[in-house]
């Protein structure tokens, strides 16, 4: 499954349905629905309950959750939340990510680019982002935002942004503002991955399918100071596993979700944002998949990128699935009426709340207008690679640093800088060739969208071709050098304005045009966006009260439900697999290949031991390394997937069939011990610390 | 452009629009609306002028069109309708695609797959086919048409399908049928083609749009009994080419439109057919992408492919903005409407025309459920590559060559088998790396589509990848042999199952299944379709008369209009191009790298020579290749393109900015005489015969 939805696709607008499926809400901790649940499932967890697994639970930054399994610091998440990792660790000598990191004579290394953040506080700000936003408009709107998000998240930090991180965080599409501080560690090592032909076994074939047999599993470790970090809210592990229909909790980070989305602003998507990007992502994995069949070489410099937009490509399909839905879209816009109309009934109202629609409309028409040139120029769907994000990091962290904190781009608040500074000077290998294959493949693209005649496209290829181009910048770059980087992020902006590193050159050239659609596109087209939605979320709030869960924001959530299969056309689907089945799907080629570890481990494992299965708790992309946790409060299994249903659970939740898929934590007991040897790591989970 | 809308996407249902724009139809030459014509521009053809331009137009049987420009079969067409002819010319030491065909030294070669076809009447057969369809619906109403089509063709070939070729075609989706005779000529010769570079002079980056400079020319000739065939009706050449505001008429064979289709079609169209399509293409030209990139030997062997992709993603673009574009959807909604409630104001209506958009609805219904396995399975998506192909045909063409002739797939009826034959046996390279490439990826899209649990995908790949089962059909089977094709094609029904190829073998193991979803495809969606169609159609009639041109059915059409710029965001768009802008365009980089021959002729031409220009005729894809006549019936240029906006002609003509892009007549002599010293050419379509 997905590690978070897209930022640039998190939708504008807002809706509502009032009623709400069983199981159904992504619930923040500080208000859970206990009533509901008690009168369902004559349970709910206490205070204690809560507090301990909010600070068990932990958000990957990169776009996963995890949760600490020991005392001694010890993360359970997702193998495919840390292909970053696994590739960057890897070398000509190691491919951790096909391989696996498995033995315990090795050191835990550092991951280059994991940070985790482990919630402490929720602050509800809404007063004071309400007043600072009250009656301003476009960039005045975008302006005042900035400002009181960065005197906020600096009074949080204390100074101290290497130990905590702050956000404000829009909840109900602006109805809501809540101040997150996490603590920080950046300092995270690598324990523990099978081999990726376990860790996803059956392929895009299977993913958001079931049923399923992955031991989409990594341990991590969080070190503080050099020594493994004291984290005495854990998990404690239960080997045993759940139970068919017994309760189960999720706690995780759901990315983003559009269930509270008008129509107007889902059309918007769908025509403007997913179908062109489908498009995209869809010719740009043709690219890869050939690369990747020219050598091994080629296929370990691809694998991350097309395990991502594998996924991403299935998220669309399921989401156009919903878009398209003639009864969906009705009852959507059936929703935009009534709450039109309800504001329309009282002149007051219309005081109140303007004419959001109207607003959004305009500032849809005007994101039209621009959308590709955004994509291209700023999302950096014109460049393609690594070497170009280092380079245009480099050269905007450069420039916004010098900048007061409430005037920067949020991304370059000093909040934020310990994790752009963790990314961009972090080390892996890069692949000259892969590089140069991807940025030549996107100045085509951008060539493409936007026309040769542009002169913006002519300004940057001038007589060369898209290839020559990038190989120029990709051969002349010194970039791939994490040292260079970091010289060059320590230098600041004299440094970037005295370099004459091609990339950089290259980056300094297309960021003025890059920011100037940007500042339209968030000037007339976000802002307007956000005004419309913030009115739409009190209108709502006014008529119905608060009594429904935000949309998901890569923020806390926990989810309620049980184990519990469902019927495909007509036909039962069991709760649970089971390691009988593994072998049985195995064919001996890709992707039902097993390593050759479970090939000879087979005599040792009992068939019978389940492997994976889905429960109805509610979650999306962001919540893979969620654990499954059961009444006393101990993890039972390990989120990595929801089966094909799940994908529309981004704009509907329908608890008949949308189902979460997780690990089993009696798979990864047994796997530990009887395949992978290593009796170290599971007797740490059995007891909760190390030996 | 394209050549011509894929037969697949041609849409199902009809609506209607009874206003249209002035320059707006595609209309048969048997019902042409002289009256409208004489009132806006003072001039009709006469019967005289019609038959003779009836006789000089040709069709290309792969998509495209043509005209005679000499007694002596000469042909004018486009660069891109030759694609096919050039590539499969080439070789190790020729890539004639690339560098044209210029030399008059060489021979005429045989183009191993251009037919051409002649119109010679049209005959309406109406009554005879309602007649036969009458109350059948489903399988009935397939077999029904089937037998009528099969027994009107038959009748029409008189014995002679090699000489004739016969189409019953569907006119107003139901509201008429006609039966097509033809003329048809396999003996098709190359006679000239410029370099590529100068063809598509700005590639995919300028194609559907203007200001453009290109000479997509091709020269055929059609030989009969091995001479040039005598054709005295011909286009003279007017190497003056047309004035800004001259009126122009068009004759070709525009492929298809959706103009009378119902939004309840279109919707359908667009989430179950262009979107997904436009994903799988997009991926299939990444593919192409990074292959072609791999060496100039791919580059040759995926040329033709890519281009048809990049033109199709393009079509798709379009047609996505019209598709999504809420005003139109509205409208069309608002027609559908207005016919239903004539319809339902009228018991005697209702009797007669039944509830066609019930009927359309539950058609698509079933549709939405195995468009995706009939899309892979019986389109082909699943396989991928030319081997599979002649496979496919030659298992095919012997199972149907034996059944009479009325129960026989239409393309396989004896009408149409000698355009099959000469398909499935022609020469041409084939690339085996380029062919394991398609087919590995087409199979890995198969599982990817169906899932991997699907009994036909586990049948097909057994325990082998989808890179191994393509290897072993690739490197194994014979079929790259046009000879060993022909002997298949000669021993039929015996020499197929006794066949131990194992492509032939895996096209005999994929048909059944493909047999059943075609089926299954045909008797609940597309008849039912077609019976819902036809009620709409004669709803219509009965409403408004007949007073409007049918939808395009790649048959002979002709459109009036004007030379006629656009205003394009406020600014005006001139009609012409001229030569100084070619050479200010040109880079040195592809796509704007001139041909040497054109570098070193710059000093002997007149930079004031028109290049392209834009006209407001009404044309569509299969229009290629189509000549641009005056009042006086000469060719003053030659159709290639349309501008982007004629992209949403596809569903709604606007004559207030959708434009035919041509060759203006004067460049094609120009480049004749003074680029590629072709004055034998030159003075053959001044004079209208060869020396």
């Amino acid at each position: 499954m997905q590690r978070i939805v897209i930022a640039a696709l998190a939708a504008a607008g807002v809706g509502f349905s009032v009623s709400a499926a069983a199981d159904e809400g992504m619930w923040t901790l500080n208000d859970l629905p206990t009533a509901r649940m008690k009168q369902a499932y004559g349970f709910a967890p206490d205070p204690a309950w809560v507090d301990r697994v909010q600070k068990a639970a932990v958000r990957l930054a990169g776009g996963c959750s995890g949760s600490f399994v020991s005392a001694d610091g010890l993360v359970m998440s997702n193998h495919h939340c840390a292909n970053e990792c696994l590739s960057r660790l890897s070398n000509d000598a190691h491919n951790y990510m096909t391989d696996g990191f498995v033995g315990k004579e090795e050191d835990e290394p550092k991951c280059p680019n994991i940070e985790l953040n482990q919630l402490v506080s929720i602050t509800n700000v809404t007063d004071k982002v309400d007043a600072a936003l009250a009656d301003k408009t476009g960039a005045a709107r975008v302006a005042a935002q900035r400002a009181v998000d960065s005197s906020i998240e600096q009074a949080c930090v204390a100074g101290d942004p290497d130990q905590w991180r702050c956000d404000v965080i829009t909840l109900y599409h602006g109805g809501r503002y809540a101040l997150y501080k996490y603590r920080r560690f950046q300092d995270v090592r690598m324990v523990f991955a099978p081999e990726q032909s376990i860790a996803f076994f059956g392929g895009d074939p299977d993913n958001f399918n079931f049923p399923r047999y992955d031991l989409d599993l990594t341990l991590l470790r969080a070190y503080v100071d050099g020594k493994p970090a004291h984290t005495p809210n854990y998990l404690p592990f239960d080997v045993n596993g759940p139970k068919a229909g017994e309760m189960t909790f999720v706690v995780g980070n759901p990315g983003s979700t559009q269930r509270e989305t008008s129509w107007t602003a889902l059309a918007y998507l769908r025509d403007e944002k997913v179908i062109p990007y489908q498009a995209y992502l869809s010719e740009e994995r043709g690219v890869l998949w050939q690369f990747s069949r020219e050598s091994a070489r080629h296929a370990q410099a691809a694998q991350d990128d097309l395990f991502y937009g594998d996924n991403t490509l299935k998220v669309f399909k399921g989401w156009l699935a919903t878009l398209t839905d003639e009864s969906f879209i009705a009852k959507k816009k059936a929703e935009d009426t009534a709450l039109r109309q309800w504001i329309a009934a009282d002149p007051a109202r219309v005081k109140q709340y303007g004419h959001p629609w109207r607003i959004l409309d305009k500032a849809e028409a005007k994101g039209a207008e621009i959308q590709t040139r955004y994509d291209m120029l700023e999302r950096g769907q014109a460049f393609g690679g690594d070497l170009f994000k280092y380079a245009r990091t480099l050269v905007r962290a450069a420039a916004e640093r010098d900048k007061p904190d409430a005037k920067r781009l949020p991304e370059y608040r000093s909040a934020h800088l310990p994790a752009v500074q963790q990314s961009v000077t972090s080390s892996g290998p890069i692949y000259p060739d892969y590089e140069q294959t991807r940025m030549a493949w996107a100045l085509e693209k951008m060539r493409q969208a936007l026309g040769a005649d542009d002169p913006f496209v002519k300004n940057v290829l001038g007589d060369q071709s898209p290839d020559e181009l990038a190989k120029r910048l990709v051969s002349g770059t010194k970039l791939a050098d994490p040292a260079y980087r970091k010289k060059l992020w320590q230098g600041g902006e004299r440094a970037i304005e005295q370099s004459d590193d091609p990339m950089i050159v290259f980056a300094r050239q297309v960021d003025p045009a890059a920011r100037t659609v940007r500042k339209t596109y968030e000037d007339d087209v976000e802002a307007p966006t956000d005004q419309a939605e913030t009115a739409i979320a009190k209108a709502r709030f006014a008529r119905d009260g608060a009594k429904r869960y935000p949309d998901a924001t890569f923020t806390l959530r926990l989810t309620y439900g049980r184990v519990k299969g469902w019927i495909e056309k007509g036909k039962k689907v069991a709760p649970f697999t089971h390691i009988d089945g593994l072998y049985a799907r195995a064919t001996g080629a890709d992707p039902y290949k097993l390593p050759a570890r479970w090939i000879q481990a087979k005599d040792k494992l009992d068939g019978n031991t389940p492997v994976n299965f889905v429960t109805d708790n509610d979650i999306i992309g962001g919540n893979s390394g969620s654990p499954v946790i059961d009444k006393a409060g101990h993890a039972v299994g390990l989120i990595f997937d929801g089966n094909i249903h799940s994908l529309g659970g981004n704009f509907t939740f329908n608890d008949a069939n949308n189902r979460a898929v997780a690990v089993d934590t009696a798979f990864i007991e047994t796997a530990l011990r009887k395949v992978y040897d290593r009796n170290d790591l599971a007797d740490e989970l059995a007891r909760g610390h190390r030996s």
